[in-house]
């Protein structure tokens, strides 16, 4: 590894994690003219096409990780599934992996994510340390829930491994419990929710902070799948200041690094709960890269290379939808009336190069920067009901 | 070469040069999900390390030639030097060539490009077809320029080649005849220029046109190179219209298909005169990138794959400057005061990746995106005192 402090020009940035979310921060760091190494399973990950060089292996491969970060002036994720023990490891070491993998270990498991926000005082929904998947009959899930005195509807989290609306389950009735997830879990109080909303961050390392505006997330019927983001997003001020708060106080908490999106609940009775922390550029920072003075990925490679942080001024309200994989296609994805996007006055097309569509998979998105957003949400209204992406 | 209508998704952009304007043009491609390959003498050329397939050769040469347009859905120019004849044969036959090869030999010989201009009635200088590269003796190149009844100061310029203020000469006194381009040229009636401007526009195949705001070019004052770009230019509305009448006009008369950049003189008298045609993406289209609903780039690539064209509004008013290499520097580069750029709220900072400096290259360009269009030259004026490209 490289130790000089100035990372530029030429320094070789290292992403665990070769999919979209690395994809669009390569293409910010080739503008800068940094170069990218990436470690990715897949041999044809969005990446691929754009990375000075593709390490394929498992994100938790010893050897896999050592060449990366060997290779790399830094080093970050865009995707948290990694080898988090193999990590704090070689960051005892010295190697420079930002943020810290001690912060994965406390976000990887939910349940001690959970734990982490409430011994800390953080504002989050009640949980209860039980796994439902122990019990294998329903009836004796009831009674132990009858146990613990949770009332319907409440929700089963998985541990680990949840992502895009995997791992969630919300229980209405107690004919629910025929259905639920089979692996290690625990429970949460249900929320009456009237939005969801997330603040990305960035902290640099002497502990600078700059935060985004909170966005509105609208989740698809199906799933816990990001549907619809608008920024900013349509909630009273106060409640905005109070969600920068949270989120501020959080990442010093952590004494993260880089960017951080932190989702929150903002309740009927206008509580604003953590709901969950992305130690990463996220969904949810997509709309920065054409409406904000500094996308979430430069934002996330100053932070991590010890350049002052940018300014997240929004110049422009946006919205924006995922493009998912329709039901019933798998292969190699053609996109249904994309010059509907074309044709739409501010709209910004990303097509993330993925070889292959299923049912549900991120395969791109539309970005509509609009001087008036319930205009941008009509228009975004009206491409998630024309383009699809489909297979031949 | 692939002969279907709908080039999307993984379709194949074949680019004619590998430089900066290809890498943008790149980005822009590798955002929407397309493939693009380029042909470049050079293996490190700025473009390498971001597309599917770099072909190694001569702009000139027809085997190199040949593979990319085999290998692509369109073929399309970075540079217009290369090798017409050949490509208007390829042209003939049938290959997706954009904009066609016969409007690039109109507008590679300036004299030619001239003559076009006046033979149609576009304003433009006057001219005289007087190559003074044929006479050696400056006393010989006094007589006839006094037969020709030519009056100092006046321009030479050469026919070919010219690039970034290579191929202008301002003769302002007989004593310059001394010191001539020594290269077959004409001379240039020399205008009184109050502003140099630039108008940017798009043509597809239906003839639907758009056009940019026009942008005031402020050059460097050691010779012809773009030194800061001001967008919206402040000029009168009424100037602003002509010059985007002027253009209109031109690219429907080249029946061009893809962005061309017409550089225009407004001048003492307020008349406004062609100066020169770019054929493609162009250095006063940059600011486009941050401020514009469809970048350049981006509206390039829909022009040339039938697309329909995307908006051209400015939301933020934008100044642009261009990174050179510092005289006296050759070398692997360094910028000296990155942070400065890091710093300036509204600041994007381009690198190209060249692998070597030399005097006056364009090594990356910053754009200032400011509400209040002064400020942003101030900007402009304070990060072009401090940021220079040196070497180690």
């Amino acid at each position: 590894m490289n130790s000089s402090k100035h990372l530029y020009p030429f320094k070789t940035l290292g992403f665990i994690g070769g999919g979209q979310l690395g994809k669009m921060m390569a293409i910010e760091a080739k503008r800068m003219g940094f170069r990218v190494i990436a470690l990715d399973p897949n041999p044809n990950c969005p990446i691929s096409n754009l990375c000075d060089e593709l390490i394929v292996g498992s994100l938790y491969d010893e050897d896999s990780l050592m060449k990366l970060v060997e290779k790399s002036d830094v080093v970050t994720y865009e995707i948290e599934h990694t080898n988090t023990n193999f990590l704090k490891e070689l960051y005892d070491k010295g190697y420079n992996i930002q943020p810290s993998p001690y912060i994965l270990e406390i976000i990887n498991d939910k349940l001690i994510q959970k734990k982490y926000l409430i011994s800390n005082g953080f504002p989050t929904s009640k949980i209860y340390e039980l796994d439902l998947s122990k019990y294998s009959q329903a009836s004796e899930r009831k009674h132990i829930i009858e146990d613990y005195n949770i009332t319907y509807p409440f929700v089963q989290k998985a541990r680990r491994g949840g992502y895009d609306g995997r791992g969630v389950f919300v229980l209405k009735t107690q004919q629910d419990l025929d259905k639920i997830i089979p692996s290690e879990s625990y429970i949460e109080e249900y929320v009456d929710i009237k939005k969801e909303i997330s603040v990305l961050l960035a902290r640099d390392r002497n502990g600078n902070i700059k935060v985004y505006e909170p966005v509105e997330m609208i989740f698809a019927e199906f799933g816990n799948i990001l549907d619809m983001l608008i920024s900013p997003a349509r909630i009273g001020e106060e409640i905005k200041e109070r969600a920068k708060d949270i989120a501020i106080k959080l990442v010093e908490k952590l004494n993260g690094i880089g960017v951080f999106a932190i989702e929150m609940f903002v309740t009927s009775q206008d509580e604003v709960l953590i709901n969950e922390i992305a130690p990463r550029v996220h969904n949810s920072g997509h709309h920065t890269i054409e409406s904000c003075f500094t996308s979430q990925f430069e934002q996330h490679i100053r932070a991590i290379c010890d350049f002052p942080l940018g300014s997240t001024h929004q110049h422009t309200p946006a919205v924006m939808i995922n493009l998912l994989g329709e039901d019933g296609y798998n292969g190699r994805p053609v996109v249904e009336n994309l010059e509907d996007v074309f044709s739409t006055e501010g709209a910004y097309f990303h097509f993330y190069g993925k070889t292959n569509t299923a049912p549900r998979r991120k395969m791109g998105h539309i970005t509509i920067l609009d001087e008036d957003i319930e205009r941008a949400i009509q228009k975004a209204i009206y491409l998630k009901s024309k383009v699809k992406i489909i297979a031949k």
